[in-house]
């Protein structure tokens, strides 16, 4: 991504304006609320996503920018919920919204949020974009509720797991390539393969994210054995029980399930993913989608827009923390 | 009503059945939470005067059915996070939802719900009806936001109090209406009279259940002075006060805010408040929004349909329980 690094400033740049526009525009009873948690950063991944395909296929206004950061608010809509929903103390470093402004708030300014982004995305005036987002937004809270349904799951599979990722992430940054490229009134084609292009990035993206899970602390800033300790079954977990037989086996499972591990126990089973590549196995799996996103982007038209997006996929295949 | 009954009980079965075509189609992780929602039951006044605001402006097909039953689930949406928002345990006398499926599954699902009635009033292809619908998302969520700011507040004016009730109540029945003219294809000034009408007729409803909050226990079903209890400032509070002076207004400022009244003490400020005849006081600033509301009838062709919605002002003006 490095040599692209002026371009992404400036777009970051662009999006961040549009997004305080937007902001301004908001029911102001939430504002502050919105504010608070669209300050706390994060890359702008899905809006530059939005950019990038729209200008690849060759749109490029003002519009894009604002149709672009309301899939930023949709995300904070849903980190707000997510915070409420997970007890999370802190998002990105800072004290996440419902620690400052109480659960109920948080809820409701979420609601707001949520029903903000489809009145900006209306004033596309285009049908195709309206649905893909609103598709998105259902989608998103859909995984999430499948997620919370295999919690502490250990019988949950690759396809199960696949399913949630694809609905709890991968979904929105699918929306995201969309959009960007129904803007550009591109072919039926094109649409296609920007938004599998999105998915299959938002899959490897997952992929690697769960990978990371058994990396050190130092690196991610993340406690090693978080999702082991919350109970969500990846990838680490089924390679990891593939290798386990009999009562070893059972008591993994037993445990898994009532959660009832301790720290020493914890430490131990993720060594043993390590010594396993449990991480090696699962970014094997990243790959594969990764691949097919390489695919995807043969219908982009080659350019400066098309190189960065291509970048994205060496991005997240690369990525150590 | 009774008159409609026949009329009306043919209404609710036609919503009921598009309801049901509706729930069948989302996503099945939140059908089971839906259905124990709807299935709580309500009176249905949202879809009902949508598709009573439709046929009386001429349209009449299974179309406006399920967009009136969209605001259905859209109100449902809404009390899933309100019933966590309030820690409710009851909803029309069914277990709260949360307290069934927990917090986490009843907000998510809530968000499906939401975007999920964004994606059938897209079905109507009409951008006005798309944005009145989010319009009416966004004010319902930012009216409780206001609502939960201003709780225990005995500083917040009438103007303020109507503020809020515009927000979490008023608005999406304003929307009701509004959406049913627009399916017809009214004239302007029939699309604003209906939303009119569903805008005073929701203010005047929020008043008369307001003025309820002192009505004996065993007639609502409600315990009396609950809104004391929880510290929401009705025009109640502010009538009493109003007749309060000195010290006495100063105890039951600190009183209110504190929320340190004793049952003792909230079922003398009750009985004072019937003697002042606050609930009557109350019922009078209703019954003039419900002329306004009738004014705007005036523009919606005659027939049964505006015979039924009529006898709503009617409704609400009696409303005992």
């Amino acid at each position: 991504m490095r040599k692209f690094k002026k371009i992404l400033s400036e777009e970051e740049k662009n999006i961040t304006t549009a997004l305080h526009e937007e902001i301004s525009r908001l029911e102001p009873v939430v504002q502050p609320m919105v504010t608070h948690v669209i300050k706390a950063g994060g890359k702008r991944i899905r809006p530059l996503m939005t950019v990038l395909m729209a200008k690849a296929l060759g749109r490029n206004d003002h519009e894009v920018y604002s149709m672009a950061s309301a899939l930023e608010l949709l995300h904070g809509a849903s980190l707000m919920h997510d915070d409420v929903v997970d007890g999370a103390e802190k998002r990105r470093g800072s004290p996440a919204a419902h620690t400052v402004f109480g659960a109920s708030r948080s809820i409701l300014a979420g609601d707001v949020l949520l029903a903000s982004c489809m009145r900006i995305v209306l004033r596309s005036r285009n049908f195709d974009i309206i649905e893909s987002v609103a598709v998105a937004a259902e989608k998103t809270a859909a995984g999430e509720v499948e997620e919370i349904n295999n919690l502490r799951n250990p019988a949950l599979d690759y396809a199960g797991y696949l399913r949630i990722i694809t609905g709890k992430t991968a979904w929105l940054i699918r929306c995201a390539c969309e959009i960007g490229a129904m803007s550009a009134k591109a072919s039926p084609e094109q649409i296609a393969a920007a938004a599998n292009f999105g998915l299959e990035l938002g899959v490897a993206f997952q992929l690697v994210d769960d990978a990371l899970d058994i990396a050190p602390e130092k690196v991610t800033g993340k406690p090693t054995g978080g999702d082991l300790r919350e109970g969500k079954v990846t990838p680490l977990i089924n390679f990891y029980m593939e290798s386990l037989q009999g009562k070893e086996r059972k008591d993994f499972m037993q445990g898994f399930t009532n959660a009832s591990f301790s720290e020493q126990e914890i430490a131990a089973i993720v060594a043993r993913m390590r010594e396993l590549k449990c991480d090696e196995r699962t970014r094997e799996l990243a790959n594969q989608h990764l691949r097919k996103a390489e695919e995807c982007l043969k219908l982009i038209p080659a350019g400066q827009e098309h190189d960065i997006l291509f970048s994205m996929i060496d991005y997240i295949r690369d990525r150590d923390h």
